[in-house]
């Protein structure tokens, strides 16, 4: 039974692991989850993902949610097809699961909510708060810094081998300059990286809405 | 030759690694980092943790940091040895992942942020802000109302055997009481939980303090 992938076509996390699903060359279902509707709290969305966020998959009856997740394992599911994306080799894969983790802790940590402040609030009626925003592009500079120095030595995050490190930064990152940053140009090795992960064909094929490939 | 384990004995992140390091019956050498002198942002510091945080390790000349890859990277190499904390089968593995983002999403995110306001920025000299303490216990105590229903189905966070995702939560989760709140304990099954996992000895063996165990 084909993938389904239940999120919204142009959720950050949802695109996240459509990214994936298209390097790894799997076909999938998109769902899309009416959040407008509330859809995400309603009761039955509740037993798939019971804190009530996006996305999770249904991968012929095995339910997991956790964009970061289900990235992990659609990558160790189809090793052997598509772009491999998690080294197999005991240091590599420490460095891998380092550079992982710092996406989470030091980049995701300040570009979501840089992002949050001057685009998913004001969808929400919200009004964007410019000290809020500044103080996080403030952090998120400094920690781009250092990726900049690690990137002057190597060509991905992880080493010289592309990994789900480098394409968990794509859906916030690629929001930046919409929340009004251009915080990745002005660091030229985080620059070249940047646009390089963000011209493959992968989130080329998401980047604008996902759409069931299947 | 012997692990080394660069960090503070009584830092949250450090503690991660050494509750992992004798689950895993490791043994190792800490050598303390004097946070006062600032030693994490020292140029020789620096060339091991390029963001200066804590904590490293040296491995027998293998640099690592971030302390969920340092516990990842030790409970694949000793496999075979001590508590098994990593699922191998795709799916078990697959809800290990899971488990272990909701505590960095879910769970860190709130508790990192309380324990910080109220125990963390006083040390340091600020003052800690009621209205910002309260907001992330409140996002926790719903993050945790989810746990709770998780936990009533099963005994661990990733299923029916412990992982490190279990473990990743004690550091914050066993400061929450100093920092002034009761959270953990107004939820039942949370609470048989925590307190299961924080009477390993692992936790008793560094709770008051890391000490060198090689």
């Amino acid at each position: 039974m084909v993938l389904k992938l239940y999120g919204s076509p142009v959720s950050t996390c949802t695109r996240r692991v459509a990214i994936v699903l298209h390097e790894k060359q799997v076909p999938f279902e998109l769902h899309p989850i009416d959040f407008a509707k509330g859809e995400h709290k309603s009761p039955e969305f509740l037993t798939h993902q019971p804190f009530g966020q996006v996305p999770y998959i249904d991968d012929d009856g095995f339910i997991l949610y956790e964009s970061r997740a289900i990235c992990h394992y659609i990558a160790t599911k189809y090793a052997g097809q598509g772009t491999p994306l998690i080294p197999a080799g005991l240091h590599e894969n420490a460095l891998f699961q380092q550079a992982a983790s710092v996406e989470m802790m030091n980049f995701n940590e300040h570009a979501e909510k840089a992002v949050f402040e001057n685009i998913f609030k004001v969808w929400h009626g919200g009004k964007s708060d410019k000290e809020v925003f500044d103080k996080h592009i403030e952090k998120l500079s400094a920690r781009l810094d250092v990726y900049d120095s690690i990137l002057s030595k190597q060509k991905y995050v992880a080493g010289n081998e592309i990994t789900l490190a480098d394409l968990y930064h794509i859906p916030y990152g690629a929001m930046l300059p919409t929340a009004g940053s251009n915080i990745i140009e002005t660091k030229p090795n985080v620059n070249r990286w940047f646009n390089e992960i963000c011209s493959r064909p992968s989130w080329q094929a998401v980047k604008d809405g996902i759409k069931s490939t299947a």
